[in-house]
């Protein structure tokens, strides 16, 4: 992965922000638009369409990751950096994490997107939590029918990792 | 949302484990598969394809809550329960919370998907890690014209939260 020189950087952070409010103002969901970039060029796009596709994984991140993954025809992102006009949530971290993306730049922070109603700390806070503390009940059942298919992977020949 | 007696919850889960097995051994992705229920009825299934739709996101979890909300026509999967044949992984997890689904049922544990070769506790460890600390560095640009927008939505009158 070249280094970004801190124009490009701007241009890439501003077409973000430019995305966040263009689709915010024509009613496809929140604020937040996000570019995934690869050799200083933008190799994807991403806005939030959470209410607007009735899909609560329809974050910016998340749309750009899929389109970009698409285009590279590879589930993993190695070599690309992404341009969030808002700090990843939780869910959208995790992913960046999944598809190894190597940087993440970010305009407004998290904090600022509490302050508009958007509270991803509440998430952050849940996942940090014993499992016998979390709001949202987690119980486990039928562990043993479950190891049997985890036997199988192991057993499999053909599988493909990731 | 209706007490989902014992025997249902097996019924549940063991779909959600034929699921994992089933679409593994078809070469579809990992060994998970999920399910949703809403008054003791599956409304949605999912199942790993991260490797055979180039998609990092198609966690089983991810794809039934997005089916699910397609079904139900809505981005709130209020009233409903998920049945994971394994733990969810952070990204997951974050989804059910996005999606306020309102109860969890696992068979493997994430330390049994560990065990296999699917550590997702690295991603934990990593939300729960100060910015500064983290292994994918996330670096924040132009904050001012990122708020800009945000204020914009602040002013916005046909705004849909969610």
């Amino acid at each position: 992965m070249k280094n970004i020189d801190q124009t490009n950087k701007k241009k890439f952070m501003r077409r973000a922000i430019q995305l966040s409010k263009e689709k915010m103002l024509s009613n496809k969901g929140g604020p937040f638009g996000a570019v995934i970039v690869q050799d200083e060029e933008i190799i994807s796009e991403g806005f939030n369409q959470v209410t607007s596709l009735n899909d609560p994984t329809a974050h910016a991140e998340i749309i750009a990751i899929r389109n970009a993954c698409r285009k590279l025809n590879s589930y993993h992102l190695i070599g690309t950096e992404i341009y969030c006009s808002c700090e990843p949530c939780p869910m959208c971290l995790s992913t960046i994490y999944w598809a190894h993306i190597e940087k993440v730049y970010y305009a407004n922070s998290s904090k600022d997107a509490q302050h508009i109603g958007f509270d991803d700390k509440h998430i952050f806070n849940e996942l940090t939590k014993d499992k016998s503390q979390r709001e949202i009940p987690i119980i486990q059942i039928l562990p043993e029918e479950g190891k049997a298919v985890f036997n199988a992977w192991i057993e499999k020949l053909d599988k493909t990792l990731y």
